[in-house]
C-alpha cells in the first residue's frame, strides 16, 4: 500500500509564486504547522501553516467558510496559542486540514474559499514564533548508535557502547520549561565543575559548551495510562517533526551524570524550530529500517512489517556556526556537520511504542528528542565533543578561527530538509540559538 | 529571628471540635491545601483547605466577604481546578490566607465572616481529590545518602556511593503525566527484563516491583530562565510538601538505566497525597542541617546560616503494606518502614538553588521528589529492595505472609506527620496506591 497521494505530486504548484521557487522549504506539498503572531505586536499567538514565504493564519481561516467538515474543525482547533487541541484530534483531522489547504492553494484554484484563504496570509518576514505546543513532558532519546559509541568512548573508554544499547531504545526525561523557539539566547550556564586532578569541585561557568543536533517529535493523540501503544499504530500518535538543539554543558555533565543521568548539564535551554512537518508530508522520504549485519533484530514489540519497510526517514541535516567575528564581518554561518536522520538506530514508531510499553501515558504536545543524530563518519557528528575528539582537536572555521567548544556570542543554526528526484523538497526551516556570556 | 508566630501556638483550638482531637492530622495550626470535589459528583474540582475532618471550599469562600485583601485574593486564586494561580502568588499571599483562616477558625471567633466560612465546609468523608496542580515539570532528587549507599551496593557493588554524591544534590527529570493522587491503582508494568545469565532480554511484566518512600515538594513562584534562585531566598519559592510514592520496577531499571538514568522503570505511575503542607505550618519542626564528621561542607552557593540552623525538617514517615489476604481478613496495613525526613543529606532550599544554578527556570506547580528517604538503619529503609537486601531476605508480615517485592493486589500507604512536645501535631494524611495484575 503506498502512503503517497495527490498531495505528494512533485508537479503540483501553487498560485502563490513563492511556494514554487526552485529551492523552497515550504512548497504546497509540505504545509507544516507553527504558532505565530505579527512581530512586535501584542496580538494573540495562534496556529499557522507555512506556504512559500507566507503563513496561513488558522484563527482567521477557521472563522471563514473556506474549509468544511473535519478540515474546518481542525483549523479551528489550531486557532489558539498552542497546537495541543489540534494535536489531540488525530491523524484524520490533520490530513483533512492539509488536504483542504492543498486544494485551496494549488495553481488554478479559485472562488470564494480561495479568496478567503488569500486574506489569511501573513508574510513570514513580518512574524515571530513561539513554542507551538504546551509541552507537558519532554523525553530525550539516544537513537544514534554512532553518537552513543563516540560519546561512550569519551565518558567510558572501557565500555563505550553498553550491552543494552542494541535492545533498548534508550531515553530519559528532560526539562520542558526551558524549551525555547528558534532565536533563543541564553547565558552560559554555571555549575559544579571538577577537573580530573582536582580534589574538589568548584562553581563556575561551563567551559565545555556544546550543541546536540537532534530532531524533535511532537506527539498528537495520547494514550490512557496503563494502555501501551502498539508499533502498528504508533505513528498515528505522531503529529510531526521539528528541529531541536539540545545544548549541553559537557563539564557539568561529566561530574553530575552518574548514576541518574544528565540534569543541569542539559536543562538550562533547548531550542526548537518553529515549524512542525507532518509525517504525511514526509511520506516520500521514508526509507527501510535496517540493522547492520550481525546486530540483533528488535524484540517483537518493536518490530513490524511497516516499520521495516519504511519506518526511517531520510531527512538531511546540517549544522552551521556563526561566531561574533563572522557576524561582524558580514559572513554567513560555516557548516560544521552534515548528516541524515536515516542513520538512526531506532525509528519514531519504536520510540512511541517503547515509551508506552510500561503503560506510561503520552499526551498531546509531548515532545521527544531523537538524541544527537551523528552519522557514521566524523564529519557527520552532531556534537562538538565528537567533532573535536573531546575538545582535543579543534575544528577550523573558514575565517581562520578555531573551536573546540562554543565561545560567548557563538550562534548555532540547524537546518533540515528532504530532497530527492521525483519528489518535492520538504523543508524544516531553521533552528537558531545563541550562547551569551555568563551572568555575573 | 524566630519563624514562629501566633498560628503556631500549640494551645490554639478551633470551634470545629474535630480539629481539636488528640491525634488529628489537621488541627488549626496546619491548614494544608488540596483540590477536591464531592465524591461521585460532576462538580468542578476546586481548591480546599483541611481543618479537622472538614475541607474548606476555597471557591465558595472566595465568593464571600469572609476574607479581605491579600487573603481574599489568595482564596480566589485557589478556586480553580489547580492551585497553580495560588502557588504563583508567593509566600505573603499563602501566609495571609493561612492566617486569615486561622483567625476565622479559632475557638471563640464569631460574626458574619465565621458564619460564611462555616457554610463552606464539606466533610472529608464525602469528597474525592485530584492532583492539586498542573505539574509542568517533575524532578526527582536523591537526597538520602543511606538510600544512595544501600542501592549503590546492589547496582554497583564496586562503587556504591559515587564521588559526586557529597557535593552534588543529584537529581534527574521524571514524568509528570503519570503522577496520580492517593488511591491510584495501576497495572503491573511490562518492560524489557534481562536475567544476569540470559543472552537476550525478554518483554515481560516486572517481577521486582518496588516502592520509594519520598516527600514531594511543590514549587510556588518560579524564576526567569537564566536567573538562579539563591539559597537565602530559596524557600520563598516553595509552596509546600506532600507525600510521594515513586513506584519502581527494579528489573526494568537494572537493564535500562545506563547511561542516561531511570526511565520506564519509574514513569508508569507516581502517587502523591492530596494535601500540601506549607513550610509555615512546618516551622516548629525545623532542625539543624548538619553533615557527618569528616564529610565536606556544601559549596558556598548551597550554604547559608539559615539553612544550617533550620533547613531540615523532622517529618515522621511510615510505610504500610496491605496485601489481598490482609484485606480479605479485615486487617489493617502492616508497617514495613519507619523513618524521618531529618536524615536527608540535602535540604529543600539546597534542591531549589541547585536546580536553578544553571539558569533553569522553575514554574508554579513544578514538583520535586526528595528521593527515597531511607534512614541510617535497615528498618528505616524506604524501599523493598533495601529492606530485603535486593530481594534475598523476605520481610515477614504479621499474618505470616512474606514479601520480597510487591505482589498483585498489594496496596501501599505512606503516612507522614510531625509531633513533639510544645508544638501542635502537623499531619500529611495518607498516600495510598495499589498494584493491579499486568494486563494481558
Amino acid at each position: 500500500m503506498s502512503l503517497l497521494n495527490h498531495t505528494h505530486d512533485p508537479a503540483a504548484r501553487s498560485w502563490l509564486e513563492s511556494a514554487n521557487a526552485a529551492v523552497c522549504d515550504f512548497p504546497i506539498q509540505n504545509l507544516p504547522f507553527c504558532v505565530f503572531r505579527r512581530r512586535g505586536s501584542d496580538e494573540s499567538y495562534r496556529g499557522g501553516v507555512a506556504i512559500g514565504d507566507q503563513v496561513i493564519d488558522l484563527a482567521q481561516l477557521g472563522a471563514t467558510a473556506a474549509l468544511q467538515g473535519l478540515a474546518a474543525e481542525a483549523a479551528q482547533a489550531g486557532a489558539g496559542a498552542s497546537l495541543n487541541p489540534l494535536m489531540a484530534l488525530g491523524p484524520a483531522a490533520w490530513q483533512a486540514l492539509r488536504h483542504g489547504l492543498f486544494d485551496l492553494l494549488k495553481a488554478g484554484a479559485a472562488g470564494a474559499a480561495v479568496d478567503a484563504l488569500r486574506g489569511c496570509l501573513v508574510a513570514q518576514a513580518q512574524v515571530e514564533y513561539t513554542v507551538p505546543a504546551q509541552i507537558g513532558d519532554y523525553t530525550d532519546f539516544y537513537t544514534s548508535v554512532h553518537h552513543a559509541t563516540n560519546i561512550g568512548k569519551l565518558f567510558r573508554p572501557d565500555s563505550p557502547l553498553l550491552p543494552n544499547y542494541k535492545w533498548v531504545p534508550i531515553g530519559y526525561h528532560g526539562r520542558a520549561s526551558s524549551i525555547g523557539i528558534s532565536g533563543q539566547a541564553f547565558p552560559r550556564p554555571k555549575g559544579q565543575l571538577k577537573a580530573p586532578d582536582a580534589e574538589t569541585p568548584v562553581l563556575a561557568p561551563s567551559k565545555r559548551m556544546d550543541i546536540e543536533l537532534e530532531l524533535g517529535i511532537f506527539i498528537g493523540q495520547g494514550n490512557e495510562q496503563g494502555d501501551p501503544i502498539g508499533i502498528e499504530g504508533a505513528e498515528d500518535h505522531v503529529f510531526g517533526i521539528c528541529l531541536l538543539n539540545d545544548w549541553s554543558a559537557r563539564d557539568i555533565q561529566a561530574w553530575e551524570y552518574q548514576p541518574l543521568g544528565p540534569f543541569l548539564s542539559k536543562n538550562f535551554a533547548s531550542t526548537i524550530s518553529p515549524w512542525i512537518v507532518t509525517l504525511e508530508a514526509l511520506a516520500p522520504y521514508r526509507v527501510p529500517f535496517t540493522r547492520p549485519e550481525g546486530d540483533p533484530q528488535p524484540l517483537p514489540y518493536l518490530d513490524s512489517a511497516a516499520n521495516r519497510a519504511g519506518g526511517a526517514f531520510d531527512i538531511q541535516l546540517q549544522v552551521g556556526l556563526l561566531t561574533e567575528q563572522m557576524r561582524a564581518a558580514g559572513q554567513s554561518d560555516a557548516q560544521i556537520c552534515r548528516t541524515s536522520y536515516r542513520h538512526a538506530y531506532w525509528t519514531v514508531a519504536q520510540m512511541v511504542t517503547h515509551h508506552t510499553i510500561n503503560g506510561c501515558n503520552l499526551q498531546p504536545g509531548d515532545l521527544f528528542g531523537s538524541g544527537t543524530l551523528s552519522g557514521p563518519t566524523l564529519d557527520q557528528a552532531g556534537a562538538l565533543i565528537e567533532l573535536t575528539g573531546g575538545g582535543k582537536n579543534p575544528i577550523a572555521l573558514p575565517n581562520g578561527e578555531r573551536r573546540t567548544f562554543l565561545e560567548d556570542g557563538d550562534a548555532v543554526v540547524i537546518r533540515g530538509w528532504c530532497e530527492q528526484a521525483g519528489a518535492a523538497r520538504i523543508g524544516f526551516g531553521e533552528c537558531w540559538g545563541q550562547l551569551l556570556p555568563a551572568r555575573a
